[in-house]
């Protein structure tokens, strides 16, 4: 093989590397590597997970023979060291040792010497970093999930509170039927319901334990996978060696159920800032989760419900951005799979965020329900209901009943009155058939009391759905109150 | 209210239309408003769902009693009648009547009179394009499946063929360690498990039917929602109106499903066209899945596995699309979600189109074994079971193992030699306690045979596993041989 | 080199294809290899690019002396017959000819026998589609830049009508300070006033012939590139032949454009669905641009608006898309680049979409501007013109004023009145230097007609805005008033 | 107003705070809050230009006479203090004043009393904010445009030394033709002069200063804006005050510009990682841009090219979260505008990166030119150079003599010989024109040397365009070499 040139023709005298490269890697080569190659910065968080996955696998090693007990105990001591050391801020990270993982080794062996130097058998950074991030990601999942409960459970209190209180239900953001702000905040609970169902299921797929598969190929160590998979509360070991090092669908899966969650959020605030604003003036949120101005005292900004609304940016270029990383990698580990984490990171801080925000909004909210009653009967909202009157009373085929209430609502626009206004006689003038009974369904409340189909937004449909979430949801006994994943340490 | 200013400016009789809107909309307002309206050209792939929809509903409706038993019959009769119009070629789709579901209940008055016009009692065009839209990516879910499990078995097959056939295992395209070809196939064939696991939870969870949820509250008719739940094969009606008609996070789940899936396959077919290229030539792919030139035979063009690796653009761009479309939208209703079908209908046709590729390409490959084992071989890829040895027989820790294996690779290269043949003198320079056994470990064979721990590249693991999955797929008898959803009528 | 294995182990005589692969790819590898490789079903758009195209490199050809003056004559008149063919509608579409580049060139054949033969010579389909897709977009953005043009127009026209109607200037769409309602439509004009920029831009850029840049090398013929690209209005030809055949950065400029251009688009459509909704009512659309319903006659669903907000979704999507396509992909053309086509076709089509539909909203909308004005002064809107005039006529620090001017606001609120309705000694109680000059500035009147500084919503800072737009967008003469590229044959 | 409701139903000494909102927001509505608003821990990398901003602000001020000269000399000396405090470390940012503004703001204040209150007259958070801003992403266009320069200077710089070695020039992956070394290097050098083409036009559209458009509407002081741009080098202020601080279309633009740049970058790093893969081993990288294992010297792997091809992710992904943040955004000023920095500030640092990790190793890798020139002969990659031969010396039509070419080499393969070892009868046999002047075109060299069209691969061609562009590029004097910008202070 015969390898020619010079490579480097820029003179290497030159001192200005920042001209080339920018003040940043002024101090060239060593520096970008440094900068390609340290993760320290960020995947320090995970060193809860690196220390228990190292546990499970000392604990493991000492089990099938190849560590001694003594080399065990010494592990575990030390890694519980470590784990005080890091807790109580004494540990010293080094960028030259790149990543957490070489962090905590190094200093194991610093503490117990040669046993130390034996943690790392039958065990790659390969296996061991999709452990860690499993590990990290089961968590978080576990944290955002109580997280939502509990917007859940606020969600459902203040419907119940609200189960009868009519607003204007929109459709284009234009007045269609009154429904009832109860039944509106439940769409919201059956939305989040659906979101718990996606990090169910996204940790139950996930829940499989890497860990044996070493650099890519397996080991030739009789080690006992099932046996750390069941330490790390795994399901069971990955079943291939190089899908187990080298995908990363499950950090995909938990982005994806982060965005559609974002989604739903970005759609109540939305709604939130909409209900604030002057003209609609349907809740107010309290002072604490708004801003305002020393100048302009009724001018209260809410931020929180913006913020909420805007961090759905976050969620989808995360989830776009590890999407385009992992498209078309070769197998197995690749560097660029080193990008997974800080996409994950920041999604799951954002979610945490908005999600303490949407519950602490939801609590404090006082709802306006004279103004949303008010706009709830206004713009010929109930015509439907005589529509419906006309094929239910009077038989006619729906397509016909439409057409007469369209000639009734015109003829109440044309005098400038309600429908509840119009005459018997205008009535009849458009549909002879027509009887008294008919305005027994004029009112807001005779509408919303009348939807009682299943789902429909009843008074007492809203108050059963509500009562059947709150008493679902203080089924699940929050045990310990595990805090959520922290992604800072 | 007083509403000033005379609107349009712009001289009425000017005639130059298509300055301003440019030629497509030359004719002004009313072509934009159609353009904007008209959903038929891509929403007529649902007529089969829209059918089965409105069977339900009019058989509930009979059984209640909203309508009677012989306008059930006509419409029953009228519906089969416009589905065998619709199959045959014969229908005459209208743009005015904007979309699917208008075109089906126009004509069904056409043809039954009075009780066409009955059969939208208690049914609004917002649960019944829900319900629909449901149906129809529930198909999409059950035939991409069965693509998916066609595709598994496809490489469990050649899988299980190739199980000893060692090739050299990549970490960033650098050999590392030998696996077996077989080995890297089933690493597919457990990433596409996963596929599908979230394909089912998809359906799983979309499956409550959205019917009887009227416009946006419900319906004060006496409906069943279970018996039309029932009869469309859905779980359950769901649970919240105003849920039921505007969100669409199950478009959204299952295209993050897809946009998985599709990472995993442009994974698959990167590799496909790096083996293909002649540096490589790991395998050949047939004629059937190649393109070539009339004037350069051996230049075989990997079409097929290059537009599988490019179409997870198409995926991702519809979950992009979808997630951008629903961000920020108040309930419930709005003209917005109009733009929800037709990202899901072309992910889903690239879907198919992928997964047809691949399954065919896997059949036809014809894997060039001797170029994968030599290739193995190289680089020192057995090194680490010299470490392995250390460890195991000479008990060093492993670390110390890593280091003396450093220093014997070193001389071996200096010798340009392999390691098998650095002599037993040579081992004992670098660390006396060498024995013979260690030869043992340095073919690739040897290698790749060690490596039994669970999910290890071992010739009898891969055989082992590939059998599982044959024997698991065969089990799902494809009873009836139902076409993948089909997005074009 | 030993090519094993048996390839096809599935039963070849099984008849269960569609359980396999679908419904759609029932006719096996043949079938999915054409849904691969054919793209003319959507390239077909480009033909009149690709006759431009071929006239071009004809009579390059014979200049050069590569081809006679009379085999060049015969392609000619057999292009232009072509195109009468193709507008006509009698042009015969095949699938089997995959693309319109070969579709033309076998038709111009099957007319002039050995002169079509010859049209090929130094020219390669990657350069031709290359070519074509370029000319194809500057088409389209040359349609758009009307279009945007047409906008701004009538923008600038309802900015002149309503330079002086005060509307409130919301921030976190809380009332914040008075603007006019011309003001804010001028934003606009801005916004799109950058659009056009970056379109013009990406045109300038794209400006570069690909042709003679053949399969990726060049061509050893002696051809005139200068010639061919001055006779297609090219700038000049590109640089590299390898670049010219593989690079789409145009396509991913374009759609950048248009993603921003749609975010600017989404934010006026909210606004429009915000200023319908009754609780706001600030402006009316005409019926052209809403739907009813028949039996709501008050309920006018903005649905242009709405989808135009919702087509930012197609915009970003396709732009993902394409850049997950183009993503890694090594030099030079692979079938991966033939998905650069339908995400710019299709976003093409939503923003000529948007753009007629957002020019004709704005045409036709009334402003309600007595709601406007009557919210414009609401919420101490004019808090912030106390504090300035404490800073310019009292001296006072701009802090301290801030703080003087919140107490005075709090005095108001607390009698609830407002601040012209304080007392002059209210007013000294807090800073006794106040004089009656003050009440000059708390009218929205006022407060507007004093924010002169350059820029500012002053009516006549506004007006002299929109007339200069205006003026400018006047002059430039759209002589022919060519259409929108079309993007439907 | 009847505001009804308890709001917080949750009794209120619970103590379980971590569980409803997570361990992070144990602390309640207030610990939320402050993380939505505080964003000093990001945007104090704007410090250096919010002190340019506020230095301007004060001129001008002192300029029109709105503050004295002494209080304007009191602001300039205590900015330059503060300026210090921070480059020093010694400057405490303080969570509590939210972003980098206020905590100068408030610094100046203490150390300079009376005039610090004066500085904010004329003058708002949201016009300062866009201000600082657009600074911001000015600079980090020239630290990036110098690093584009840079990088195409070193291609430059190795395609001359490389102009004329020969590499198969592949489509597909497949070799197609031969073309040089060099001439695929300078096909980068093209592609990164539109990238800084593309920064450029960004930088030109941005480079309009929106101080003086204040809170939203413009102010009442006399206040000169043409002065506080000229003292900024900015063109000109911006035209409409509401559009200056509610549009972030530059950051956009930007944000588009880098998604495209890594584009490209991630092919030539795809290009590298294959090419130093043991079966290709077109080129070697430098100790310092790849990490290898201390047991297998033989794997470098090429990690920072895989780096630069992974951060394409954190570019497109940043991208598609702030087209997110801002669809359908009603003007003006919206808190989620808040998320717009941290997608800039995390795009340009992988910017910066990636490009210096290019820079590094195109100047430092080594060309395996045999390797190259070897496989650059194979497959019949001259085929097309018959063609060419029989349409210019023969004058066969083009696709006629496509024909008799492949029967040639259809030929060759069947004798298994390359194309210039068939005898001459053996060309006759098919076509009899044939004479012996077909095989000066059949070598690699020749086919090359051949290809001088503009912009083909032929040396001197290579050779030329490389000079042209070093000329131009060192006509660039970077005069001052000024770092590029720092998202860390």
């Amino acid at each position: 093989m015969s390898l020619t040139s010079q490579s480097n023709a820029e003179p290497a005298t030159q001192g200005h590397a920042n001209v080339q490269w920018g003040g940043r890697f002024a101090g060239g080569p060593s520096q970008i590597m440094q900068a390609i190659n340290a993760s320290i910065s960020f995947d320090k968080v995970m060193w809860k997970q690196d220390i228990e996955g190292s546990l499970a696998h000392a604990a493991m090693l000492a089990h099938v023979g190849i560590i001694s007990a003594g080399d065990e105990a010494a592990i575990r001591q030390g890694l519980a060291d470590i784990g005080q050391e890091i807790e109580s801020g004494s540990f010293v990270f080094s960028e030259a040792l790149e990543d957490i993982h070489m962090n905590i080794e190094a200093r194991l062996s610093e503490r117990v010497g040669e046993a130390g130097k034996r943690l790392h058998t039958a065990r790659s950074r390969n296996d061991q970093v999709a452990t860690d991030f499993r590990l990290w990601v089961r968590d978080a999942i576990d944290g955002l999930d109580r997280q939502v409960a509990s917007l859940m459970r606020a969600l459902a209190r203040r419907a119940e509170e609200h189960a009868a209180d009519p607003m204007p239900g929109f459709t284009h953001l234009q007045t269609a039927q009154p429904v009832t702000f109860g039944h509106h905040l439940m769409a919201y609970v059956e939305m989040l319901a659906r979101d718990r169902g996606r990090l169910a299921d996204t940790r139950r797929r996930l829940n499989e334990c890497p860990l044996g598969s070493a650099a890519l190929a397996g080991t030739s160590f009789p080690i006992d996978r099932r046996m750390t998979a069941g330490l790390l509360h795994f399901d069971r070991p990955t079943a291939n060696s190089l899908d187990a090092v080298s995908d990363r669908d499950f950090a995909l899966e938990f982005l994806s159920a982060l965005s559609i969650m974002a989604m739903h959020l970005s759609r109540m605030a939305e709604e939130i800032v909409i209900w604030c604003s002057s003209p609609f003036s349907f809740i107010r949120l309290s002072d604490a989760f708004t801003t305002g101005s020393s100048i302009m005292p009724q001018k209260r900004n809410p931020d929180a419900a913006e913020l909420v609304r805007a961090k759905t940016g976050r969620m989808t270029g995360s989830l776009v951005g590890l999407l385009t990383v992992m498209k078309g990698l070769p197998l197995a580990y690749a560097k660029d799979m080193q990008e997974d984490k800080e996409p994950v990171f920041a999604a799951t801080d954002a979610a945490a965020l908005c999600l303490a925000a949407c519950d602490g909004m939801v609590r404090d909210m006082t709802a306006n329900t004279q103004q949303m009653r008010a706009l709830a009967g206004s713009g010929y909202s109930t015509a439907t209901d005589i529509a419906d009157w006309l094929v239910r009373v009077l038989k006619l085929p729906f397509r016909t009943a439409h057409h007469v209430t369209g000639k009734l609502v015109a003829r109440a626009e044309e005098k400038n009155i309600g429908l509840a206004e119009l005459s018997i006689e205008d009535m009849r003038a458009e549909e002879p058939g027509i009887t008294e009974d008919i305005y027994s369904v004029l009112s807001v409340d005779a509408s919303i009391a009348s939807r009682t189909s299943e789902g429909g937004t009843a008074p007492d449909n809203v108050r059963a759905q509500a009562r059947r979430w709150l008493h679902a949801l203080s089924a699940e006994a929050p045990a310990a109150p595990e805090p959520v994943a922290e992604s800072r340490p």
